[in-house]
């Protein structure tokens, strides 16, 4: 393992946040104060990967780690041209033709080369399990692999494949579910308890993702058995972040989140808005089909500054993020998860006596 | 307030467990450690609640707490009607009949007054928040008052009420949700994010709720802001629970667990058996009428020792509960809670420093 994680400076890494927020400054910001930063190579060429990577070299000599989409499931055609037919009064509304619903594996194959070829520390994998062959050829390449898991299924399923640590996402978390499979018949699980359940049952680094928000949380995740906490929407009105001004408006407005096939054709929790409402009950499982059919209406509505069509990614905590550059807030967290640390344990009195 | 939870000798509240688990052994194992026991007012008459309260007191001279269901909202009769329709085969397999899908409160006010004349020290609620009348006769009785909360707005309200505490319920927990309504569009929050939530707006002290099973969930929720977790599942295996054969048979074999009305109407976490599978997507919202309706076939089932048509609740950190005494066992997650604050504490380099 080239990356220690129980040697970081600070017990956190950033969320890869794919989609926009992700950016070159936003992970130097990270990993220059001692956290570990991500980019995302989610919905981008590998060329573009590439430029990312340089760009951030250019800004920190510190470690990072890139995030690539595991190819998806096949979908379902004939739901997916169901649900476009309910999407017409959208396009015209935003004066858009609608996507076409492409079904691609988002350049697996060429991105997992580039992380190769550019000796990226950690390359983490969301929407399932790379294959033991794909670990080897990173491990060859001196990367660390880490596996997104919901479950504790997933978590021995990755560690069977030559995982090098696990992003232990709960139910709380914003953006994406990183089911292997989007199955509406598997469970749901909590952070704590999921976190519980996989260090029961498998010897990986555990980074714990979902609503952690602030300080106490992140002592809440280091205490239940991670070895860092991944934050997301707690990054995503940094200053560095490429978040959309629509999205930033929601997240500083509040409002519940839901999870939601509507955008992308995978469940994903963001702020619930018009669209959400209107065709969560009809979008298939259809991954990234539905993606690329909404991605214009996306665009339009964010170019309008409307939220109600805009994928606003968030999870559960995301009214408690700062409005920061991200070295503060990220050095905020910590500090905060020690003093809580130190707090609890001195009420419980065991924690001076270890 | 009379219950100073920072003063607890063991940091954990037993939840209540209606519907067999309780015992007055229970709660006085649990209090007599110095955590603090619950007995269930739900689905007993008030004559025989007054009985548990009394053998509760010929046990210990600990305080404990005495859990009451909050009125239910009203059903829809025929959504009712068309849901005892499709349990025809189940009646016939288990040789009964369905029951009468009463609409009632469950005693409210007779448990109200019983809580008042027997001076209980605790008094919880729990699928609703009582008024502020019912409160204040509660203070007028020397009783501390706790409301289940299952979201910031619901933590508002019952901080408005008069409640001296809440238990703050995560999506985690076993058993009924504790909502206020059983809204299907309500947001569930995962514990740890409803705990940082609720603590940014209410200044009450939280319990926290739901997949605590181990020392170290117990420590996460101690540091995202609760004042003493609840345990539930992690006690039912114990020796004095009255959980039923069948249930402690499902409890040790694992198995997914999931959200279901099928059983009472309203929403509750237990391990998926066949009766969740084939009734939960035709349950309608009518609690307690479905409760009713159900209970001579959860009844025979159980009879029978045959788990799929018995309601096995059963929080997600189920699988990691112990048989032993409840004194070990609360004994045992407070003291690795300890030492998982410290052990954390110290890793971070600020545990010894506060």
């Amino acid at each position: 393992m080239r990356v220690d994680l129980t040697q970081l400076g600070l017990p956190i890494i950033q969320a890869p946040l794919a989609g926009g927020p992700s950016t070159p400054r936003l992970a130097a910001a990270v990993s220059e104060v001692g956290a570990f930063g991500f980019l995302a190579a989610g919905y981008k060429a590998p060329d573009t990967v590439r430029d990312d990577i340089r760009d951030l070299r250019a800004l920190t000599d510190a470690p990072f780690g890139l995030n690539i989409f595991a190819p998806p499931a096949p979908a379902d055609s004939a739901a997916l041209e169901r649900y476009a037919t309910t999407l017409a009064a959208d396009a015209e509304r935003y004066g858009v033709a609608l996507g076409e619903p492409r079904h691609d594996d988002d350049a697996f194959e060429g991105k997992v080369r580039l992380a190769a070829d550019e000796a990226i520390a950690v390359v983490s994998f969301t929407f399932g399990c790379p294959s033991p062959g794909i670990v080897r050829r990173l491990h060859d390449a001196d990367a660390d692999v880490w596996v997104t898991v919901t479950s504790p299924a997933e978590a021995r399923e990755a560690q069977e494949a030559g995982a090098d640590a696990l992003v232990v996402q709960g139910f709380e978390a914003g953006g994406h579910r990183g089911y292997f499979i989007d199955d509406p018949g598997a469970e749901d699980y909590g952070l704590i308890a999921l976190l519980r359940l996989v260090a029961d049952r498998v010897a990986l680094p555990l980074i714990g993702a979902g609503g952690i928000a602030d300080g106490a949380a992140l002592a809440a995740v280091l205490c239940a058995g991670a070895v860092a906490g991944q934050i997301g929407s707690a990054l995503m009105l940094a200053a560095e972040a490429g978040t959309s001004a629509a999205h930033r408006a929601a997240l500083r407005t509040g409002g519940s989140t839901a999870l939601t096939r509507a955008f992308s054709g995978r469940q994903a929790r963001g702020i619930v808005n018009r669209f959400m409402r209107e065709h969560g009950d009809d979008a298939p499982i259809a991954y990234p089909d539905v993606h690329h059919l909404t991605a214009p209406l996306r665009a339009a509505a964010r170019t309008a500054a409307d939220p109600e069509a805009v994928n606003l990614w968030a999870g559960q905590g995301y009214t408690l993020a700062a409005q920061a550059p991200a070295a503060e807030i990220v050095t905020r967290i910590a500090a905060d998860a020690r003093s809580t640390l130190a707090a609890v344990g001195a009420r419980l009195g065991g924690g001076q006596q270890a």
